[in-house]
């Protein structure tokens, strides 16, 4: 049954109500303000059990709190927060090449090198989004920097530490288009909600500008599917191999439920910041195949047994390489509901009204820790906390308040367009 | 309640029984006539998944063959599957540098680099268990060159694949002095059982000697209790940390239950294979700890609820970094079995017989298929089993044969030692 409009408020309510829960766990527990930077290691009470401080979770926080002062309020905490981050990024987790380191410690010195990409697309988002809450030229230019070394770095994203021997088994994985393209997003709606004086000059030496990002979507929007889906199946690789051959072997079988969903919304959301004129078609196309991609994965990914979407699986089958293959992760659940909600604000089709809400009562049941705020990251098989923490190594100040802000968004557009 | 002659009898019967059940299984499935090397990623019934040769496993599984034909039975059927996994590692898995590669593809074509020293462990075994076998100078010469290697490397086993910020939080893995006394006990053996024309040029080149490989196991003997060993819980770490203050950290907490047992039984039979002068207070004491520290280890490692011993756990009881943590794996019951064996025939202590009775029925009622042969390897928490697989990129013939072996042989000086 699809949604009505009463659903659709209801569900908003249920994302403020936790969205404010969520602020005040991470505004109490997280800022580190002796050391500059986020404490993310927080077990169910907010208490820190690890200092390691991940570049990816200082780069989303960062980032997260910029969101919160751009579009909730404007509350100085909150600026002070995203300040904290963005300084702590600038003076210790840069490497002297440009690239990013992938963790410091409690102090700033560096633990591990830069092998990450995904820690230059974080850091990328967090400088660009406190540049427009605080009006810093400087992190708008540092973020132009590394949005651009991004992109030269992306044919060999872990260079150096690169442990593949180069001609063995040459593949591309989903997760850096995908992330490309919600970068991509973010970085034009950073643009143009503040122009800054030297704009101009970052577009010419960086390529940060609306037409080159624009000029990227359409090419990522072009490609992802052709490349990603498996014609047989329906379902979309982790891992394209070049060599057909190579491609049923565990890496090219491989299906992550979660990342295919959370694809699914970014490249949804992408296209339609795309203008009609001319691309109509590729918008359409777009939505269409993002829809029926959806309901292939969440049939395949569903767990009939216990509830809740695996975490990785086999397109054919096969055992996977991944012991935690059969666990139910917070962050695959908050995409889930996304793609479903938007998938139904698009097409209005019944189907992802039952996928929406069966998701959002088995989320609401298992990961919301209403006491203490936060969500629990990790679920095994049973729905049973795996895990007692709120924030690790990977958990950060991200999945969640990202969702609820934007399933707020999302449901208030699906009530907006119903009849009452 | 102390194990009784009856009982160990019965035990050796059992495993003498598996152990048939497993050679069947691996003879049948795994060697591929065609490309050379072992198939090993095979499901329940023995059937191929994936054709991905990790060297660690070409190597564990041509060292069991050369056990099988050495130590069973000089079966020519044993001998050439040997062979064909020794001829595979010298031909498809040796880097230009000498180090190996950690992973092939069927036809032994390098997917992944050298970066891990344990490729090169399991080759030197390989190929020294290949020279008694088959009598083939080649093989020890190459085994020696590799240890020579491994020897060299010990400090910085990664090299260039190391993600470590040098300086950043210095520390040291059990995991490596660990298994080079595995690997010394191995090769001393080797040497002793075929001596060959040459073997004084590679001990005078390579270090390759009985006198320099009896140095080399006092020294971790005498150092691997005191540099990882907790004195505040008598657990061990697997990470010990360069300073001090980096040890109240993930790696630095970390306790893998699997490891420190199976660390117990090599360094007491290590023990045992040095004369009493003048190392009798030695002996008394690696065997004194080890006993001591496999009761804690079993204490804090058996999983109270379902039962069988957890894979990762804090030793502050803090969230741990491995999602997999609470999941059983046949090589740590496999190991907990040896080292409980093997500490109630030093001490006769009924404790170990307790522990052990215990280890014999979870590891038979859940890890064992009497049916197909092989032991499942993942099971999770509850003890269902979670990948259905019999070998995969980490699990091949070596913990299961080995441990069939080794336990046969206990249990039969357990009887022996034992009134009726």
């Amino acid at each position: 049954m699809a949604l009505t409009k009463q659903e659709a408020l209801g569900y908003a309510r249920e994302f403020q109500e936790d969205l404010d829960r969520v602020i005040r766990f991470w505004v109490k527990n997280s800022p580190d303000w002796e050391n500059g930077g986020y404490l993310v290691c927080l077990d169910t009470l907010g208490k820190v059990y690890d200092t390691l401080k991940p570049v990816w979770l200082q780069g989303r926080q960062t980032w997260m709190f910029s969101e919160f002062f751009t579009k909730i309020e404007r509350k100085p905490e909150w600026l002070r927060i995203c300040e904290l981050g963005a300084n702590f990024l600038r003076d210790h987790c840069r490497a002297p090449d440009g690239s990013w380191y992938f963790s410091v410690n409690r102090r700033g010195k560096p633990l591990v090198q830069p092998y990450n990409i995904f820690s230059d697309c974080f850091a990328t988002m967090a400088l660009s989004g406190y540049a427009v809450a605080a009006g810093q030229k400087w992190a708008r230019q540092m973020a132009a920097e590394t949005y651009a070394n991004i992109i030269r770095r992306s044919s060999n994203p872990k260079g150096q530490w690169s442990k593949a021997v180069p001609g063995g088994m040459p593949s591309r994985a989903l997760a850096l288009p995908m992330i490309e393209v919600n970068l991509a997003m973010v970085l034009s709606e950073h643009l143009a909600a503040a122009p800054m004086e030297g704009d101009a000059e970052l577009a010419a030496r960086h390529g940060l500008s609306p037409e080159r990002i624009r000029g990227r979507i359409v090419s990522l929007l072009e490609n992802l599917f052709k490349d990603f889906v498996d014609p047989a199946t329906g379902l979309m690789h982790e891992h394209i191999m070049e060599n057909p051959e190579d491609q049923d072997s565990y890496g090219g079988r491989l299906v992550n439920p979660g990342h295919t969903l959370e694809c699914c919304w970014f490249v949804i959301e992408a296209a339609k910041t795309l203008p009609d004129e001319p691309y109509k078609a590729l918008k359409e196309q777009v939505i269409a195949k993002s829809c029926e991609l959806m309901l292939k994965t969440l049939d395949f990914g569903w767990d009939k047994t216990f509830g809740g979407i695996f975490y990785f699986m086999d397109m054919k089958g096969a055992p996977v390489e991944q012991l935690e293959w059969d666990q139910k992760l917070w962050w695959v659940h908050v995409e889930a509901m996304i793609a479903c909600a938007i998938a139904f604000r698009e097409t209005r089709r019944p189907v992802f009204g039952e996928w929406y809400r069966r998701l959002h009562e088995y989320s609401f049941n298992h990961f919301v820790d209403k006491i203490n705020g936060e969500w629990f990251g990790y679920l095994n098989r049973r729905g049973e906390v795996l895990l007692a923490l709120k924030g690790g190594k990977w958990k950060g100040c991200f999945h969640v308040p990202r969702g609820d802000m934007r399933l707020i968004r999302v449901m208030n557009e699906i009530a907006t367009m119903l009849p009452n």
